[in-house]
């Protein structure tokens, strides 16, 4: 199980050579992250979350693998998936696909912290429900 | 007539005083143009009129009124009507509206352009006709 | 007397035109901008104005011409100075130049606010006394 | 020896928990890259490799590990070294202070390619020359 979000890419998300930045693909990643709170809990869940449980979820590690370029006027298809769901952090899987061909794969660790205290907390059991469909096998 | 995008402010839309860094309104603006033409021609024309008709709209003028502030979590619904449809340029209308609430209103002029010689040109007729239907009475 | 501070375009400042996509002058503008505030009063001073003293500027509105496209490699000198210094707003002028060849030309207007009531205010004496200098004749 | 470039974190690089958006910590290795190549070559020479000799290096990996946050006023001190100088690769290692204190480390992998065929290419002799003094023992 998988969660997908197609996004275009913009005409300034390009670099000199004429292809998506590679920094771009990070924020791809953490548009589509919050494209599954919004499909799963709504338009302001995810800034709820935040602001009044308190509940962040910093990146402490990121990686990716870029395998083919992105130009404007493609869409990319950004899949997620959870590699690992652990005790205090999680880490999500993304794949970006251009027309089934893969052109990034990367990781992302997300801590998950007391925004109050910026102290790794377990996940809470609401966001672990909500996320563990997600959970590759 | 109008064409209207509506795009969730992005986590990292935000500046240090917590609300949509003014420039990104610009953009915003860029991604409702861009999705004018991915509506009424297609994911990859904007990209092919840049390439290979080699016709461009550089933006010789931009200018935006701030009314109130977005946050993040708000979704910006971003209308665009054009205010003038000239010989060699068109000045668009921008409109940015959260709950209908107005928090931004611009026009942004852009020259049309043979992008080979970089000089201006009459407004291609398919173009035209293209936008006719959203040039204010 | 005008603060002039110069920033090499950037790898990932074009669009796909291949020239500054058009928002970023507008952040380039506001780059000066903070400079102009490390210059005279230190690396933390905006921040501090912004998180103690609770003084803020939000944009109110926007305005640039552009004249001349600037592309990755060039240098942008970014000169500021004030051509309004009003009750409670500051209007703002921008000139960009790439070797002396006027690029863009732009004007911000910030409301001098309260940031805890998000109330226009006076400007303070010692912003007034800060900018002064800046004010055109 | 290594390479150290110094930003200040801009107004609009925060998010909305007030830290860095993560993706920049990407544009700040590769401002440091980019600057790397003004400081030994002059301020079109990056541009040229591209433009001219056709010599590109896009990244193929990039990974980075988050240990502290960054902040609107930080100073982000920017170090840059060369873990591995590869036949046809080289990869880059970054590391980001804020006074001393460790707040992001990550390497970047990018590919020597000819941009005229998208293909990789032997490093060429006077960009090893110019990195060499760089290599990590």
């Amino acid at each position: 199980m998988t969660f997908t979000y197609s996004l275009p890419v913009r005409f300034g998300d390009v670099d000199h050579a004429g292809i998506v930045y590679y920094p771009r693909f990070f924020h791809f990643f953490h548009v589509a992250f919050e494209e599954l709170w919004r499909a799963r809990m709504g338009a302001h869940a995810y800034r709820d979350l935040l602001d009044q449980e308190r509940v962040g979820f910093p990146a402490v590690r990121a990686e990716c693998d870029f395998h083919a370029p992105l130009r404007f006027g493609d869409t990319a298809d950004v899949e997620l998936s959870i590699s690992r769901l652990g005790d205090k952090s999680i880490e999500f899987r993304y794949r970006v696909r251009k027309e089934n061909v893969l052109c990034a794969e990367g990781r992302v660790t997300c801590a998950v912290v007391d925004l109050a205290k910026f102290r790794a907390i377990p996940v809470p059991e609401h966001i672990r429900a909500l996320l563990s469909d997600l959970v590759e096998p």
